[in-house]
């Protein structure tokens, strides 16, 4: 152990025995050098090219993590060991490795073998993205164009799996022209398509399909509005109160504590959110962690150019590494609070993202509850209370989509989870300028002059390891079934009967008009009354996938066909469409976990709902969405005694 | 034609010639005291126990309405005749009568002789709740129970219809012990069911099934937290400067300009709600008329106390009439513009509900819009704009349950509509105290000691007279088909296949996870493009009846099997179960209109929403309800040429 090192041991036990601190912290800038410093100066630094593409925190178990935190005298306890998670690829393979923080040592080691491969760094995206202007075809079919080279800028795509055996990493790439626009995306150059081999980081195949289709204008096209500013904070608010704290990554608000971590692939991370029950005069846990598992983005065009747009965008770019510096005032208001990302580049180095997250009390002019009384003879009682809740808000931009994410818990014990799609959209040149022209199938809409917006769908799949009240929950289906009477006025109602899911088969879902509230219950925790303690989940619009089961997009996020799956909990299994999902091919993941069919009675299970869309563009969508949200809500049932609202 | 008439008369002349006055401004208390003078003073006041059960304006035919909004030189122009709707009962019979208000007289009279009646007034639903402690049979029984008389109140619930032949109008009385406590409902007396006839104002029946069951107690049941005043403005935000304009009942906000009318039996009604255009230059019309049409609430219980607890809250009480005056700064924020209500009481004269509707701007933490955009070397641009909204609220109590309606215009073009549902739940008193004690059905939930809250629905149905560039629409559904494909490495992709829907019979339509968009385009209009002009419906969470069909409560709301109707344009038909709901037997409304089958190819025509809750209680939902919400979105899609949000 050379100096440096005892000197980050020693200054990260100074750091973490500070009760600020949670054993699910994200990795620290100094931990980041510390793992790039324990591998740059291993036997691994001789691997030919050797590059980050995934370091993060390796959990400790749960039992350790709830143990600390429930400790009362933390400074006499052990913090639980840092350990970390890195993936390194080095000649031309990948390797999984554990380290060891408190000894700066290698842990684990060994190669990863099976199908799909880490996300691509962003250095070589970047790399991959310069190649043709370096290829004297690329600039001549450019020329041939007439277009200004310093005026195109090519997009890195990752390309999927369609059934061949893969050997090794690609992407391809796509142009736009910029000339005259902020707005890039609005200005493809349709017919050239550049594969990418990224192992070599050389031009693969450079396609041109020639110029029969010219690039779209730029007029009319910006986002950037000129001139004018738009009217970011219409309202000065000043609150009573700082209503939130910030300790570290931990956030206390009202009745709500919790902790906000961040990673390179999930983004924002909310782990071991408990609320307060005022009744009990106790802390209650509700999910031990909650994040965005993967993201499916197929688009609906089966040409050469489009068919393989499929994109994983959390396993093959990663929320967090998409994450965008968030603007005050536009993004998150007047009295919201910070947190910055850390994650690896792709040299180990660590990357800051100033205001990945920010926190703050959204005062609603929504109505939490009111009631007018005129029962009583003489008066009219009114009371009620307007809506204040805690929003932790992340935005992930992937190429031309925003994804806003937004968690947001209320004091009545729910927590509402949101996703909003703005930015660009995914758009084709066309030789179209008219609907009337249109005689063949376009696989979109037409949604400005020469450009097509391209049908597809986005699944957003939420990890939601719910620990009702304890790690043991159950998922229960309450249906609602007609019952016919005889021996009334009434030939029919409806009842309630409640069907303990007993496997993970059982546990897929697709919400309809099927009248069912589905739940994740404590079946060894009830209320005075004797009720389950649980939670409900209550969703908005849904929407699955309709691709046919055997496509290759399909095959690898075929959970997707089903909203809600719930699995026994294992600390590993956290990513939807598999770890590796960059050119998966379908052999890890949800769907192969769930299809273990697993015991999730009274066990420690996982709840995983996807929120869906399926996104025919309008011209409403163009030069920039307005955003269109969808989320769901978990709201206490029987969780409390009484509407928590109410003090007692 | 005495003095009265003519001062009224002219005076009516005068104030209808301003500008700011719109053919569907809701009628004056000055019209309605002359509406009450006109009838009281005609042959009609000779009619036994005459009372007024509504009075609306009769509103001008749409053509009419439309000139005179359009024309610029409205001094010049005569504003549509005023005239008025008036229901009245007398002598045991319903008549319909037209008042002509420029000449103060009756135009035209009739009796209504088929099913159903007009709502009951306040009035005799106040005598009918007095009658018990008029009756000392009931005074005896009480006694028996020992309570205090003094603190018991009986409230009026309507009966519906079993199949039986109705011949009068009748109301059952439920009665609950206020002692110790603000929440009437909290503590019903189980056991005592009075049926009133109506007509007579005479208890017909005291059913007494002992006192087998008691009162569940006072303890945790206020909902009025005492001395503590809850934070209702927990920040005090100054406005720049005053968004919108409230002139009479015309409203304009930046894009958007409506009216607001207001009767007993919708409440908020929006009409004639255009969208200015900037790229046209022009206002372009969206909606001619919106307002909820119908409420119908089932309750899960066969047994006699409760079976018959299906009702119709807008047909049978009227959400105009259940208005509450809103409080400020819990209700709506600091900077909401109030309107009051009008309506006639059953003496015919005006009643007023001050600040019965609440307009205010909402200034969201949501993202109207945004994007980063990374592709131009050197550069990371983002822009984007925060929501603001404009929101029109009302809130209506029917007894135990607050309705809070909201109708929010978004600068994207947006129609937001919003149902909130909070109050009390409808409880019924059991000797339960614990759930493992319940061995027999319950119909419901233990929500608290002793109390059942029961299984029951909401169906709040919409009447939207979509006019998008124009009378003339259609009805467009967007089916999302699944492809099959071979000369491509996918297998699969969808496609859209609209489909203009010809008949009434073909717009029946459940949302589930069917992958389609329900649209209403204006075939005649189209954009640059050659999109045609249209906005799309988009629903939350959905939920239909799931009632026997043969059951009488979905005979008479048998439109509540279907989430979305549309008929041909006609102005009478307005009411989902008929005007006259009360008793009604389901030969008027939407599912008689509907299956007539008309054409709805580029025809004026109305759609009809429903918004659907089933609710299984929880113990959240005593002793007040948390504010549980559902509605859907009208959200233009090609009706611009671009994304309004954007400035050209």
């Amino acid at each position: 152990m050379n100096i440096l090192m005892i000197i980050l041991v020693v200054s990260f036990h100074v750091e973490f025995t500070n009760s600020q601190h949670h054993p699910l912290d994200p990795l620290t800038p100094t931990e980041i050098s510390q793992i790039q410093h324990i591998i740059t100066n291993s036997y691994l630094s001789s691997l030919p090219n050797l590059t980050f593409h995934f370091v993060d925190l390796h959990e400790p178990d749960k039992t350790h993590v709830l143990q600390w935190l429930s400790s009362s005298h933390k400074q006499n306890q052990s913090f639980p060991h840092r350990q970390a998670n890195v993936v390194i690829r080095g000649g031309g393979q990948t390797h999984e490795i554990t380290i060891e923080m408190t000894t700066s040592s290698i842990a684990s080691h060994h190669l990863y073998t099976g199908d799909g491969y880490p996300p691509n760094t962003f250095n070589e995206f970047l790399q991959a993205a310069r190649l043709p202007f370096k290829s004297s075809r690329f600039n001549k079919l450019v020329l041939k164009r007439g277009l200004n080279v310093s005026e195109i800028t090519c997009f890195p795509f990752t390309i999927g799996w369609f059934g061949e055996s893969v050997t090794k990493r690609a992407v391809r790439l796509s142009c736009f022209y910029r000339e005259g626009t902020t707005n890039v995306f609005s200005r493809p150059i349709e017919g050239l398509s550049i594969l990418v081999d990224i192992e070599s980081m050389k031009i693969q195949k450079l396609l041109d399909r020639g110029r029969r289709i010219s690039i779209p204008g730029a007029e009319g096209t910006d986002f950037q509005t000129s001139g004018e500013t738009p009217d970011h904070d219409p309202i000065h608010c000043e609150k009573n109160k700082k209503g939130f704290t910030i300790e570290g990554n931990n956030i206390k608000w009202k009745n709500w504590g919790f902790h906000v971590g961040f990673n390179a692939r999930a983004g924002v991370i909310i782990s071991t959110a408990s609320v307060f029950d005022g009744g009990k005069n106790e802390w209650r846990r509700v999910m031990y962690r909650g994040h965005v598992s993967e993201t499916f983005v197929p688009y609906m065009d089966p040409t050469s150019e489009w068919y393989y747009r499929t994109f994983l965008d959390v396993g093959e770019f990663g929320f967090g590494r998409s994450a965008v510096t968030l603007v005050p005032l536009m993004d998150c208001p007047r009295n919201a609070g910070y947190i910055d990302g850390y994650m690896a580049g792709g040299d180990g180095g660590p990357q800051k993202v100033s205001r990945a997250i920010c926190i703050f009390e959204r005062y609603d002019v929504d109505i939490a509850w009111r009631h007018t009384e005129v029962g009583i003879p003489g008066k009219v009682i009114t009371n009620g209370e307007t809506e204040v809740s805690l929003v932790v808000r992340m935005v992930a931009t992937v190429g031309n989509y925003d994804y806003i994410l937004d968690w947001e818990f209320k004091q009545s014990g729910s927590i509402k989870v949101k996703v909003g799609l703005t930015g660009v959209l995914e758009m084709k040149a066309t030789r179209y300028t008219k609907a009337d022209q249109i005689k063949a199938e376009i696989y979109g809409q037409l949604v400005a002059s020469n450009r097509i917006g391209n049908n597809h769908d986005h699944f957003i799949t939420y990890y939601l390891d719910l620990d009702i009240d304890g790690d043991d929950n159950s998922f229960v289906k309450s249906n609602l079934k007609v019952k016919k009477v005889k021996a009334s006025p009434r030939k029919s109602y409806w009842n309630v009967v409640q069907e303990t899911v007993k496997t993970e088969d059982e546990a897929r879902v697709n919400i309809g008009v099927n009248a069912s509230e589905l739940l994740v219950v404590n079946p060894n925790k009830k209320t005075k009354l004797g009720n389950e303690v649980g939670y409900r989940l209550m969703t908005w619009q849904p929407a699955v996938s309709i691709l046919a089961d055997d496509d290759y997009p399909q095959i690898r996020a075929s959970y997707s066909k089903y909203q809600v799956w719930v699995t026994a909990y294992n600390k590993s299994e956290r990513w939807a469409a598999g770890f590796y999902a960059d050119r998966s091919t379908g052999k890890d993941g949800l769907a192969v976990w769930g299809r273990r069919n697993r015991s999730i009675v009274n066990k420690d299970i996982v709840l995983w709902y996807t929120v869906g869309f399926h996104h025919h563009p309008c011209q409403e969508d163009f030069p920039v969405m307005a955003t269109l949200s969808n989320g769901f809500e978990l709201r206490p049932a029987n969780f409390f005694e009484r509407n928590p609202l109410l003090k007692t």
